[in-house]
């Protein structure tokens, strides 16, 4: 028998081909529109990537004009990266992790690895809504040893999960949308699509505004063998690192199914400039959301030497900003069905 | 003789004149642009401000029609604001204001007031410079006692400046903006500009970016009677109440002569619609600074009932965010330009 490849290498094999998957998908709905451009790179501290991002900057910038693509900003990167934590940062992470040594006095690093898939798609027509996600891995191993190679492996955890974000809402899409990652968790633990619909709820969470940024999906972190602070100790739910990386690949898989059907229903639908002006609104929220509240966002800015432009990739292209406008207020318009859906959220499935 | 007024009155007066003052200059530029919408409010909590805001949201949706006005989005606010300061906040506070009694063990709350002239332009030429000025008084009392009336002032501080935000740079429009304000400041002390200036570029910087926002102009806090972290000691300066309101008189009133011909010079020059799109690129620079860092904008989003259309008024009507945008990296090019002197701030005068 052979020995199994490290979970590492289990993963990053994943989400490159995941990758390419979402990317050919993205790119076979609108075939005349310039492919993705594919941006590998390197990290001096360690590490390596591949941005995959579509945008048509010159032929967007007139909004009046007949729409050019189907998306109007999209990224699908994935990154593997490694390096060593600080001990402030595994101080941190213990709060979680309690199997990761840690003794106050010390200023020894530890060996990290992480890698992982993180997209957002902006559509150009109103209709059609954003969607994000993000899939990711972390280790933490022993400090290595010369001879024997990488060190042992300390502490470990998958996150990840996937929202929408409408600017027009339609129940149907959004049912589809949490059917797909519910049919998606549902055999790995009955438990688990609840408690991270409420955990996305909660996190995609602007409190300025009291309302969520979309309409939600799942939101998980910290998922590993030990305790989890969402899930219950006596639940049905993936401990291992072969079973919690099967559902993650169940929720990876499911991409594709929830998103693309509900692109390909809405791309074609007619707006008018009020529409496209309430959709740059909303795009407006999400901006507020990422650069004020996002982890990883902050936490991205506030790295030096992060790469600025994978970072705010997450950006729509265009975002507006209105002093008191009436979009949104006006009782029974679209535009307030949606912001309704946004300050109570619905249970969709 | 008469008693004087008392400061919080003569502040509120001044600010009240001055917003006026330049809403009317403002729309004497654009007489056939609606005019600004005098939006007043009333604080639950105690206090009152007047919104002056300028926007023409539907006309503007598509940048392709003709400038149908020459602002694009502008607010000229004015807040006067009381209430109750907690502990934590009046242990902030003692940092740059020793005067403030402070009992590490003490649960009570002090008086304060608070006003000032806020505001931001976005006009919508690309050539014409987007700017900020911000004024403000604020005091601490003793405690109310009901047989007295308002508590003896224990703390007081003038704060504010000015700031200009070029797409395009002109070194003429550069060097007139701060030579106004050099010219507003220097009869209060001529070490005032240099050090407020410098301040400056540093307070409006996007670590991210590794560039300012803008081109700076000047900026201050905390000037009072007391030692002062940007002033030596022993230079001449304002330091009493009436002498520090006097040099803030001078640089408010220096905003409508540093500003006005500057926007009367660039606003009908013709543009592109390459240059529209780095307007909008710079505008995303904006957005970043205003809510990753401004100090004013993150403690008003997090304070609990806020008035978010005012705290956010001050981003533009549209931004925008593209990948790897080759705007702003062509050697030579007028992008690059402007680029080129965010990074290295120049001495303007």
């Amino acid at each position: 028998m052979s020995t199994p490849k490290p979970m590492r290498v289990q993963v990053e094999e994943y989400i490159l081909d995941l990758q390419e998957r979402i990317v050919s998908a993205l790119e076979k709905l609108d075939p005349n529109a310039p492919s993705f451009k594919r941006d590998s790179w390197v990290r001096a501290q360690g590490g390596k990537g591949l941005s995959c991002v579509f945008a048509v900057p010159e032929a967007s910038h007139s909004d009046a004009a007949a729409p050019v693509s189907v998306l109007e900003k999209a990224g699908v990167n994935i990154s593997v990266v490694h390096g060593s934590l600080p001990p402030a940062a595994i101080k941190q992470m213990r709060v979680e992790h309690s199997s990761i040594p840690y003794d106050p006095n010390t200023t020894t690093a530890l060996p990290f690895f992480a890698s992982g898939i993180s997209l957002v798609i902006h559509p150009r027509n109103p209709h059609a809504p954003t969607v994000h996600a993000n899939y990711r891995y972390f280790e933490i191993t022993e400090s290595e040893d010369s001879e024997k190679g990488p060190g042992r492996v300390i502490a470990w955890w998958f996150g990840g999960g996937c929202d929408l974000t409408p600017s027009y809402l339609y129940e149907k899409d959004a049912i589809h949308f949490h059917e797909t990652l519910k049919n998606a968790c549902d055999p790995h633990g009955t438990a688990i699509y609840p408690a991270f619909k409420k955990w996305c709820d909660e996190y995609f969470f602007i409190p300025h505004r009291q309302e969520a940024r979309g309409i939600g999906g799942i939101f998980f972190d910290d998922l590993c063998d030990q305790t989890h602070a969402r899930l219950a100790d006596d639940v049905a739910r993936p401990r291992t690192p072969e079973d919690i990386f099967a559902f993650v690949r169940s929720t990876g898989d499911a991409f594709i199914p929830s998103y693309i059907p509900i692109l390909e229903q809405r791309i074609n639908t007619a707006f008018t400039p009020r529409e496209r002006r309430w959709q740059l609104i909303r795009r407006g929220r999400y901006v507020e959301f990422n650069l004020v509240y996002d982890r990883g966002t902050k936490f991205g800015l506030a790295t030096p030497g992060a790469r600025i432009e994978s970072i705010l990739m997450s950006l729509p292209e265009t975002a507006r900003w209105e002093y008191m406008s009436e979009l949104g207020t006006e009782e029974g318009s679209e535009e307030e069905k949606l912001v309704r859906v946004l300050k109570t959220p619905e249970q969709w499935v």
